[in-house]
């Protein structure tokens, strides 16, 4: 019997999905979220079909007592009834022998990776244990097969010590697909599967000397109660029957295995199964490690229990990091690795300014994977084009262009009237980067994305500039946080062509350098860039003239200073080091008396009236990079005048914004608004903002900021526990996109990682 | 440009499915019933899910003309109005740009391998030929790679010879499943993907210069005017625009490719594996021999016009081979071949009762398969049981069980309360075959099905004795038809065996022998044995003193006098023919005098009440083996008095139900009832009826029968094409089991295939 760790009982709406995921499989086991379907999810990018019963009856498996389960299937309607009924939706009577606990009898502890529900009559934890994940190598060995084990371990635990008669304790899966099998081997396991890709496996209490069974019908209580098993059944089961006086603890290895190549152009394998040929060994696997996997995920639990960060600040990381895991998919593409961390429900492969936020989280357990999406985008996912420097007449119908955009949540927006290309000169631009490598495991042709198209003012738009930014930062960050100048060095052609590359768009087009960029690719076409913001709204939508932009542009030039110095180019570092006193004077220039930065610097343009938090976003990578080398209050930056400025500025501004009389950067609820005119928010850039605000800028030394930003993080938790329902976040195991508080797209999705900085002293 | 075949066009309900299917693929393009998904479906046993848009607009592909098509999509009301709107299920207003052709203006031509829908703009053709399956030896070649290729041909003709300005012409695909790509291959190639297992690839016409183009949005109308692919839609398109003055065939090579392991326990891939390594070569392939693959459509389905059949008959059969190719699937397992017949919408693997229908199908295009059957049955689906033989009290407790089975459509029913199996003794029964292999790619344990179950006494119990006939019966066909003696001489220790068998269970137990099975399986346990017929009524439920299961052992025993006879064992089938003749005599002397026998011989049971079409079922074994020898009418079993009076008793019985002025053997509508007192019927079975009542006992020389059974053909082809929706079997393309003229279950199904038999001379 495991001995129960001291996560608190989460106080908050306990009805919320999460992603129990293994590392690099693609795989999630999603369940919490009462009344709907979840289990297991391979490659899908939202959570599974199926109904989950989990639940004790009194007596034997044969007793013709109610089985009383937890409420992680189709139509269990918990709060109107103990006793469920299908009436409504079979042509069967109600259903006498099946009954839900109800919400006031289930308590949740939400750990880093444990997961617990406790009933009045039983216990069931999932634990999702995470381990460093080392260079795929021969030698790796057992550090490796931890790290991409594609299991989890659950945990059912029955305390029958006061009992007068036994117990029966079930855990049944009632399919959707077709192709359920029982794991027999001849007796010596017991377990079922879904044909060769999901499965469990039961690891018998070695304290007791009760069996656990095996069962397959139509409905778990049917199944329990048959002493044969009918392969034509969908929802098989295992199960336990508790004598009187004995506590037992069922633990169950639930594993996936996708065997061959599952993607496209690049074709990829799952690493996984270069350490085992099956799904029969992966939980084989799990079931050995078992005690190990449990020890690391209560290590792991005791860790965050231990930070300094709130409970409000738990649960978004430990929500987080269960989405990243589900999103991530390490596969073998041709004997090398290849990593990728796929975009929550819309499943691009490696969206590049997903994969600059999630650097923080990367470069804390797995380092060589930023290395290993470095140079992945250079080989097949970066590009060269040229700049669209405006004739007269473009610059005047730019100027006339109506930048229109209300609150559309999600809906791709037009910002104003494309531009012909005709109308512009074409120059040189240099290297950038796709926006992502593809979508549901098909790799774009080299070159592009899958999202990105010309001939678009708004969503869907190029994001040339900025994700060359991604990559500069992602690459000092890779370089600050390991120290490997080595590979930099074999980098430098690439540093070089960034270098200027981004000095070849933030101009004018008329021999006058800028600090944000001022020129579109010619990849737009007639459209112009957008920025990662593509559906918040005016003040984050274009790359020219933005604040967030400028500020972007002015780390991404200190990366280069700090790359070239760690190559001991001078000359370059210097240049870097002019660029971004540029970007730090287009900013500070912008510092309106009242002590904000208008989001859009363009007279006119409705973004002048937005207050934006990202602005402060850049200034992360400056504070990481320093952080790496524990000299956060003594960089040379600090001191030279263009920076210091950039930084009292942005410092002034966060300052305006959060503490706000009118609070239009907030919520009714408190949550933040990362502009103050738009109802659009994102958890992960949130956690980014508020990084900067408490650990760079020391703003919460003021306690009514302190206190808001606290408020805020409470809000946040409800955002992602309170809307019920299918559409509702609490069904969508972390969304990073949120409308009023609720869901609105970006959801199931890797990105709220960001939070993991939180965790920095 | 194709010439149009003569197929006459369908003067039915246009509006339903085809599985258009290739062969050993379990891979279906199923389409053609109004309003609902199909496209592809690979091992699913259902329509596969995707919307279909295939039509025609004026003008190129940018033109503002609406985009007018085949309604094959979810929701296309065409009954209602020519303009289909969506506004119902979506937020979006209606769709002006997407119009859907009405009934009225759609026509089909259903041959047996071309299915042609033409209307007023354009027509489209799938052509589903299929080839002699050779034995898959590395000699086999060209003519196996014909046979198995995974793929279809489809064919979008549009004549513009008369037009004024260009028309374009699209087929698109909505997938419901993520991963949708573009085939491009550096523009060589026009098509497009689903993963690595599903895709459509242009061919171009090579009488015109006009180039088919790719698209890919959310629908097909923005897709195909819009320059630019989004490789994050769902809904690719292949399209051409024709000039004015041309007429453009444009053909489409559907294929599937799955590659790796696909079962479980037996491991098998694809054998198509082994002669192309992924979708895109099968569509190489496919593309490359569409000449080939149109011209012997077109030479298969002018056979079946050539045929005497009638227009009804004709349409069974054509509907029954293309349900009957979707469920079949060729596995390569540990190199050798491993043939499958999937049961349609169940998809258990191999069915024996079916196996044993689908005889005459596979005997006549591809005999090695039946062996292949016969021999994996030996292997690892055979077992040895014991017979129970009852106990007095036992006698006693059969007696009083009380048989109730109501028509409950496809609901299990009990059809009385077990007997203990403590009040039999057990004796040794002998050798008989699992009802199947397992289900949805699991192979079961060996020596036991996914279907049976012990301890019942309907639906799901054991049919030990029956599936005994089966393999015998099918041994039997296998050496009349193809003379392979050889074999028959390798199988003598299991046809003897066989034989033991089938003598162990004919008998009371008290040393008599009887003519059909009187001892159950121990299998059973405390349950008795079924036949397959396992969802009728009583009348077809109870193995034991059954007029089917009768006549079944009769022919039974002539196969085993048959295969003894050609083993040269004189012995053994001088046993044989007495068995035979006790079983003949058995039926005989239950004929009632009003010309008529029961379907249950026991007195009291409500079987006796039921006048059953299957008491002739049994006859078509021998009047199969004997056509084989061109001697059916002078054969010597026919001249052995037992026999002939069996033969005679039988064509009584089928004149008399056939020819009964209640018509208790019809339904109002003219369709067959296989039993008087069920409301159940199974196509396959019938068709098996009026082949013995038709060709052996000559009942359509009688005018009134012959214009009756007629009229049964054209109610049957209502069965498969009137009942609409998603649970009508016009959805279901082909359903055995129909209620009332509505497919009630056994949907999607292969076993119409007995209607071959019609085509026997």
């Amino acid at each position: 019997m495991s001995k129960t760790t001291d996560i608190p009982f989460f106080d908050g709406n306990v009805s919320f999905n999460a992603q129990h995921a293994a590392l690099g499989a693609f795989f999630s086991f999603t369940c919490g979220h009462f009344g709907t379907r979840g289990g297991f999810g391979l490659q899908i990018g939202t959570p599974g079909n199926q109904d989950l019963f989990i639940g004790v009856k009194d007596g034997d498996r044969f007793s013709r007592s109610p089985l009383k389960v937890l409420p992680f299937f189709e139509g269990a309607a918990t709060d109107e009834a103990a006793r469920y009924d299908v009436e409504k939706k079979t042509a069967d009577a109600a259903r006498p022998m099946l009954q839900v606990h109800r919400r006031g009898e289930i308590r949740r502890q939400y750990g880093l990776a444990t997961d617990r529900w406790t009933t009045p009559d039983f216990s069931f934890a999932l634990y999702t244990p995470f381990f460093p994940l080392p260079e795929p190598t021969p030698a790796a060995g057992e550090a490796l097969r931890l790290a991409i084990l594609p299991a989890i371990i659950g945990e059912l635990t029955i305390d029958n010590t006061a009992g007068a008669g036994p117990k029966t304790a079930i855990f049944a899966i009632n399919f959707t697909d077709r192709g359920t099998r029982m794991l027999d081997d001849a007796g010596r396991v017991v377990g079922f599967a879904l044909g060769r890709s999901m499965g469990v496996r039961a690891i018998p209490d070695p304290q007791s000397s009760a069996r656990p069974l095996h069962f397959m019908r139509w409905t778990p209580e049917s199944g329990v109660a048959d002493p044969s098993t009918h392969l034509l059944g969908t929802c098989p089961g295992i199960g336990v029957t508790v004598p009187a006086g004995e506590r037992y603890t069922l633990r169950l290895a639930i594993g996936a295995h996708l065997d061959g190549v599952v993607t496209t152009r690049l074709e990829g394998r799952y690493l996984y199964t270069r350490e085992w040929p099956n799904l029969e060994a992966v939980l084989a696997a799990a079931a050995g490690r078992a005690d190990v996997l449990v020890a690391r995920a209560r290590e792991l639990d005791a860790e965050l229990l231990a930070s300094r960060l709130s409970p409000a600040q738990q649960f978004i990381l430990a929500h987080a990091a269960r989405s990243y895991h589900g999103s991530t998919q390490l596969l073998d593409v041709g004997g090398e690795p290849f990593w990728i961390v796929n975009e929550g429900e819309y499943v691009m492969i490696n969206t590049l300014d997903l994969s600059v936020d999630q650097v923080f989280w990367e470069l804390k357990h797995n380092p060589w994977v930023v290395r290993n999406l470095l140079e992945n985008f250079v080989r097949h996912y970066s590009y060269v084009d040229q700049v669209k420097v405006p004739t007269p007449e473009a610059i005047e119908r730019i100027r006339s262009q109506h930048v229109a955009s209300a609150d559309v949540h999600n809906t791709p927006r037009t910002l104003g009237t494309a531009v012909p290309l005709e109308l512009f000169e074409l120059r040189d631009g240099g290297i950038s980067f796709c926006h992502d490598m593809g979508s549901f495991n098909q790799f774009s042709p080299f070159g592009n994305s899958s999202y990105e198209l010309s001939d678009l003012v708004g969503c869907f738009s190029y994001m040339t500039a900025e994700q060359l930014c991604n990559w500069i930062l992602m690459a000092t960050c890779y370089v600050a946080k390991t120290g490997d100048v080595d590979w930099a060095r074999r980098q430098r052609h690439v540093i070089d062509a960034c270098h200027r590359s981004l000095q070849n768009r933030c101009t004018t087009g008329q021999g006058e350098y800028v600090g944000s960029p001022g020129l579109d690719s010619g990849r737009c076409r007639s459209g112009s860039e957008i920025t990662t913001y593509d559906s918040l709204d005016h003040s984050l939508a274009q790359t020219r003239n933005n604040l967030y932009m400028a500020v972007k542009v002015w780390a991404s030039w200190y990366g280069l200073y700090r790359l070239h110095e760690h190559l001991g180019d001078r000359a370059m570092s210097e240049r870097a080091e002019v660029g971004a006193a540029q970007a730090a004077r287009s900013v500070t220039t912008q510092l309106r008396p009242d002590g904000w930065i208008p989001a859009v610097f363009e007279p006119g343009n409705p973004g002048q009236q937005s207050r934006i938090l990202p602005a402060i976003e850049g200034l992360v990578y400056v504070l990481y990079c320093c952080g790496c080398e524990h000299r956060v209050h003594r960089d040379d930056w600090h001191l030279n005048a263009d920076h210091a400025s950039l930084i009292a500025a942005l410092r002034t501004h966060a300052a305006t914004l959060l503490g706000d009389e009118q609070q239009r950067n907030n919520f009714a609820d408190g949550g933040l608004r990362l502009s103050s005119t738009s109802d659009n928010s994102w958890m992960s850039k949130i956690a980014l903002a508020q990084h900067v605000a408490r650990r760079l800028l020391r703003l919460d030394e003021d306690p009514q900021i302190r206190e808001r930003l606290e408020r805020a993080d409470r809000a946040h938790v409800a955002w992602q526990t309170e809307p019920q329902g299918k559409s509702g976040s609490a069904y969508w195991a972390c969304s990073d996109q949120i409308v009023n508080g609720v869901a609105a797209g970006s959801k199931y999705y890797p990105r709220i990682v960001t939070s993991v900085l939180w965790m920095e002293e």
